[in-house]
C-alpha cells in the first residue's frame, strides 16, 4: 500500500495554513500558508472590486460607508475557502502526492469566530441586500465590542443564579458566541432576524466541505456555555437577556453538538474541485487551533500541561473528574481529548509584553549594539538577561500589562514594576518582566492542582520556546516542573491532521482514536528544560512576594489600579 | 564715588567658579571657572608629576600605590587654591575694574568636605610624609565609605540617648563631619593623629585667605552636630565612640563657632599675590552652596522655601522657632540667615532620574525623531509629556530610585511603577516619574507644615527650572503652591558676593546685614509658574494615592523592596 497522508488546515487570525502529514509517521511533508486577503477588517469594510467574486456593497459606494467603531475586528469569509483553494492544490503539487492518497482532513481556527448566514450556509455579508452592514459578516476572536452585552449577559446569570457560569470561572467574554450574538441582535435585529443560523467560522467550513452542518463540542463548550451533561442555558435566561432570544439555540443553532474525534461527512464534489482531492475524502469534526494543539503535543492524558506559548499564553490541561478551579476560562467534556475534561486557562501578556519593552523601552544604544552584531533586539536582550542571575536585579514586576485573564479574571488591573534603581538596566527590566509572566503560570498551575487538577509536567509550543531559551529555563525554575516542547513547529495544523486520519478511520489506512494517532504521529524535541535547584530556590522566595502584591493590588485590599484606569477616563472625557 | 564690587567664589564638586558682582545693584559683571586639575579622586591618588608645585608622592612610585576602595572620593586642597589664583585675576581683567573698588570676598563649598591639617593649616597630604596616604587627602562631601563609623555614630546615640539626634531627623549620614573624622581615626590612627586641625574645607580655603582659623555656623550645625544653644554633643559621647576620640572638639577643632554673615578676617599679603586683590580686602566667613543660594534667592524670611533643583533637590526654608520635623537632614539656628533656625530637607534623585529614563529607556526611535527635529531627548520627552493632561497616563510611580532621603530617610527603598499597559509610552513614564518627584516635595512641604513651619510659596534655583518648564508647572500643581524662580543662573556665587559686601561693611559701599543685601542684590525673574485649579483637583487624587503606596512600601506594611535588596546581595555573594 502506498504512503497515506493527511492535511491538517489551520485558520489564524492573518493567514490559514495547510500542512501535509504522512499518516504512519506524522512527519510534515510539505506546507503553503494563504494570507487573507481582506485580513482583519477593523478599520472599514472591504473596498469595491477588492474581492472579485462577490457582489459590490449594494446601492452606495464604499467609500459612503461609515468607518467601524473602535474594537471591531471582522473578517471574510471568502478568505476562508480561498485558504482551501490555494494552499491544499499547492502542499500535493509540492509533495507530488496522488488525491487518492490523501485519506482526510481535518481544520482548527479561532474561536470564537462566528458569521450569521442563511439555511444554506450562504454568509450573510455576501448578500448585496446586507453586504454594507458590518454586523452581516464574520465577527472574529479579537471583536471587543461586544463588551456590553458580555456584561448583560453576566449580569443576568447572577441574577437568575445561572449554575453554568461557575464553569467558566464566574465571568463570559465579550469574545464569546453570545456576547456577539446579542450585539448584533441588539444593534442590527434586521441582519439577526435575517440569518437562519449563527455559526462559528469552523463549523461553517467544514459545512462549506462537506454539505453537512455539523457543530462541535470544543466551541460549544468552551465559547457557546454548552456542556454535555446540561446542554445550553435554559431558555427562560435567554428569554429573560432580550426575547428575542429565548430559542436562538433551537431557532438559529443546534441542540446536536458532535464531539471532537468525528467524521463530519465527506467532501462533496464541489469542494474537491477547489481542493483538488478526491470526493467523499473524510472530513473531521471542527476544532478549535488552541485546543487542536494538545495532541500534537503528544499529550492525550491527565497530569501534563500543554502550554501554547506565544503573544499570549493558552494553559491546557486534561482531567478525568470535573472540578471547578477559580478564574480558568473554562473546562469542557470532551472538548480537548474525547473522554476526558479539558480545562483551559490562560495569560493575556506574554509576547506581547516583550514586545512593548521592545519597542518603547530599549534605548537606541542597544538598537545600535544589536545592528552592528546582527542581531535582534530581543536576542540581544535575551543574552545580556541571561548573564544575571535570579534575584540579582532587585526587580520584581506584576505582569498586568493587558490585565490578568487567569485567577483574578480582570481586564482592570495594570502592570507594575518595583525595585528599580539608578544602576536597573533595561536587560534587568527584560528579564523581570520574564520573570512575573513565569510566575503568573504558576499561579495558574497552583490553582489548578489546589483544586484536584494535577500538573506534573509541561509541553510548550508556540513561537516562544523556539525564540527564547531563557524564557523557557525561567518558566522551569520559578513552576519547578520540566518543561518538554512539542518537535512541530505547526502544532495546530499538525493537531487538525491528525484527527483527519482519526475521521478517515484504520481501515483506509488512518487511526481508530486521537489516542492512537497521537501515539504514532505526534513527538517531542530531544532538549528539554529541566529545574535548577538553586534558582528555584531564589524564585521561591520572589514568588512569595509577587504572591503578596498579587493578592493585594488584585484582590481589592489596594484598588489604585482600577482608580487610575477610571481617573484616566475622566480627565480623557472631561 | 566709583561702583564697588564684590566676588563669589563657589567651590563646586569638579570645578570652582568666581563671579563678580556690582554690590549696588547685584549684576553679575563677570565671571571665569577653573576646573580642578584633580577633580574627583575616585581611583588613585594623582600620578606625580602631575602637581608641579608640590613634593611627589614620597619612597614609592605612584604605580605602587593600591587603588582606591569603592566609595571613595578624595580632593586636592591645591584645587582649591588655584581656583583663587587662575579665576580672581580673570574676572577682574574681563570686567576691567580695580582691585581698590573690590570690597569683599565671599566663598561657598560643598559640605561636609573636610580634611586635616598641621596646625599652621598645612595640609597634611602635601607633606611628601603622608602623601601617600589616602586619608591625608581632603575627603569630599560624597565620600562615602565612612558608613560603618556613621552607623556606629547612630547607634552609639541611641544607645546614650543623645537628644541632639532629633535635630538631624534621628540619623547621621555617612558624609558627615565625624563619620569622616572617625574613619581617619580607625584606619589611619598615624593621621588622626598628626593632624592638629580637623577642618572644613570651606573654613580651611577662609585660612589660606585670611591667616585667620574661624569655623562657620553652617557647616558646623548642619555636618558637626554643633548648635549655637548645646554646642557639640558631650566629650563622653566621642569616648564612648572611642577613647582617642573624647577631646576632639577642643584638640583639633574648635568651641568657637562664628555665626555667618560675619566677616572673617581681610586678605592676607600672599592672598592678595595670589588673587591680584588688595591685602586687607574684607573676607566674609565661610558658607555652604545649598545654604548660600537661599539669600540670593531673594529669601532672607520665613515661609517662602527655596528649592535647589538639579540632580537632586534641596529644600531649604526658615523659621523663628525650632520645630521637630520627622525626616528633615537638619535644622540649624543661625545656618542660613542669622537670627532664624534654618531647615534643610531634601530628595536625592531628581534629575538623576530623569537622566536614568532617557539613558535606560528610550527607543531609538525616539532618538532618532530628536535628532532630526535637533532637539534633545529630555526636550522631545518634555514636548510630548506636556501634551498629556495629569492622569491621562494612568501611572503612579514612587520615586525611590535613589531610596528615599526625606520623610522616611530610608537609603534601600527603591523605586516603583505602578499602572503600566500595553498602550503605555514612554512620554507617559517620563511624565509619571517627574509627577512622583513632585509628590516627592509635597510630602515634605506638608510634613514641614504639619510641624510648624509654614511654607507658602517656593522660590526655585538650580538647573531645572531653565530647562524644564513641564516640571516647574507640575510641581506648582501638584504642591498647590506658586513657583518663582531665582534671576540668577549662579545662584551659590551671588550669595556668596553678597556675603562678601556684608563682610565689607556699608561704610566702604557694602551693607551692614544680608537682609539689606538680599533687598539689592537679588532678584527673581518675572516668569513664575501658578498652580492651575483643574490640574490640581486631579493631582490632590493622585498624591491621596501616591500617599498610599508611600506608606504601604516605606512605613513597613511591606518591606519587599528590602528583602529584594537583601536578596540581591545575598545571591551576588553566593
Amino acid at each position: 500500500m502506498s504512503k497515506k497522508y493527511s492535511i491538517g488546515v489551520d485558520f489564524g487570525t492573518e493567514s490559514g495554513r495547510a500542512v501535509l502529514v504522512e499518516v504512519e509517521t506524522g512527519q510534515e511533508v510539505a506546507s503553503s500558508v494563504y494570507i487573507y486577503q481582506n485580513g482583519v477588517i477593523d478599520e472599514k469594510l472591504p473596498v469595491p472590486g477588492k474581492n472579485i467574486q462577490r457582489p459590490q456593497v449594494s446601492g452606495q459606494t464604499q467609500a459612503a460607508l461609515p468607518p467601524l467603531e473602535p474594537d471591531w475586528a471582522l473578517q471574510d469569509p471568502d478568505d476562508y475557502l480561498h485558504t482551501f483553494q490555494r494552499t491544499i492544490p499547492a502542499v500535493l503539487k509540492e509533495a507530488k502526492v496522488e488525491p487518492v492518497d490523501v485519506i482526510g482532513i481535518g481544520i482548527d481556527f479561532t474561536a470564537c469566530t462566528m458569521l450569521p448566514v442563511k439555511a444554506d450556509g450562504m454568509p450573510l455579508c455576501v448578500l448585496p441586500r446586507y453586504r454594507s452592514n458590518p454586523h452581516a459578516w464574520v465577527k472574529l476572536w479579537k471583536h471587543h465590542a461586544a463588551q456590553p452585552e458580555a456584561d448583560r449577559i453576566n449580569e443576568t446569570a447572577r441574577r437568575m443564579n445561572q449554575k453554568w457560569l461557575e464553569r467558566y470561572g464566574n465571568k463570559i467574554s465579550s469574545e464569546w458566541f453570545f456576547s456577539k450574538a446579542l450585539q448584533i441582535l441588539s444593534e442590527a435585529p434586521e441582519i439577526y432576524a435575517a440569518a437562519d443560523r449563527l455559526i462559528e467560522a469552523a463549523d461553517w467550513v467544514i459545512w462549506q466541505l462537506t454539505g453537512v452542518e455539523t457543530r462541535n463540542s470544543c466551541t460549544a463548550g468552551y465559547k457557546a456555555l454548552w456542556s454535555k451533561r446540561e446542554g445550553f442555558p435554559p431558555e427562560a435566561y435567554f428569554a429573560a437577556l432580550d426575547p428575542r432570544l429565548e430559542h436562538v439555540v433551537s431557532e438559529k443553532m443546534s441542540h446536536q453538538i458532535t464531539p471532537i474525534g468525528g467524521r463530519a461527512g465527506g467532501l462533496t464534489a464541489r469542494a474537491a474541485k477547489w481542493t483538488g482531492l478526491k470526493p467523499g475524502t473524510a472530513v473531521a469534526i471542527a476544532n478549535v487551533d488552541a485546543h487542536v494543539a494538545v495532541p500534537a503535543a503528544t499529550v492525550t492524558e491527565t497530569g501534563r500541561m500543554v502550554m501554547i506559548m506565544g503573544t499570549s499564553i493558552c494553559h491546557m490541561v486534561l482531567s478525568e473528574a470535573e472540578h471547578l478551579v477559580p478564574g480558568i476560562c473554562g473546562y469542557v467534556e470532551d472538548g480537548i481529548i474525547p473522554g476526558l475534561f479539558g480545562y483551559e486557562a490562560g495569560q493575556s501578556c506574554v509576547g506581547d509584553h516583550f514586545a512593548w519593552f521592545v519597542e518603547n523601552c530599549v534605548p537606541a544604544a542597544y538598537e545600535h549594539e544589536a545592528q552592528e552584531r546582527h542581531l535582534d533586539l530581543h536576542s540581544l536582550l535575551e543574552e545580556k538577561a541571561t548573564a544575571l542571575k535570579p534575584g540579582e536585579s532587585g526587580l520584581l514586576a506584576l505582569d498586568w500589562w493587558n490585565g490578568n485573564r487567569s485567577v483574578l479574571v480582570d481586564a482592570n488591573l495594570t502592570g507594575l514594576l518595583l525595585g528599580a534603581t539608578l544602576a536597573t538596566k533595561p536587560e534587568e527590566i527584560y528579564r523581570a518582566l520574564i520573570e512575573a509572566t513565569a510566575f503568573g503560570t504558576r499561579v495558574i498551575v497552583e490553582s489548578f492542582e489546589r483544586h484536584g487538577v494535577p500538573v506534573n509536567e509541561f509541553v510548550a509550543c508556540g513561537g516562544l520556546p523556539e525564540k527564547n531559551h531563557l524564557l523557557m529555563q525561567i518558566y522551569a525554575d520559578v513552576t519547578g516542573r520540566e518543561i518538554k516542547v512539542a518537535a512541530s513547529k505547526q502544532t495546530p495544523a499538525l493537531g487538525s491532521a491528525m484527527f483527519g486520519a482519526v475521521a478517515a478511520g484504520k481501515a483506509v489506512g488512518g487511526y481508530e482514536t486521537i489516542f492512537e494517532a497521537a501515539k504514532q504521529m505526534a513527538r517531542l524535541k530531544e532538549e528539554t528544560f529541566i529545574p535548577v535547584p538553586e534558582n528555584k530556590a531564589v524564585y521561591d522566595q520572589l514568588y512569595a512576594e509577587y504572591l503578596r502584591l498579587h493578592d493585594y493590588f488584585g484582590r481589592g485590599e489596594n484598588n489604585i489600579m482600577k482608580t487610575l484606569k477610571r481617573l484616566k477616563a475622566e480627565v480623557l472625557t472631561s
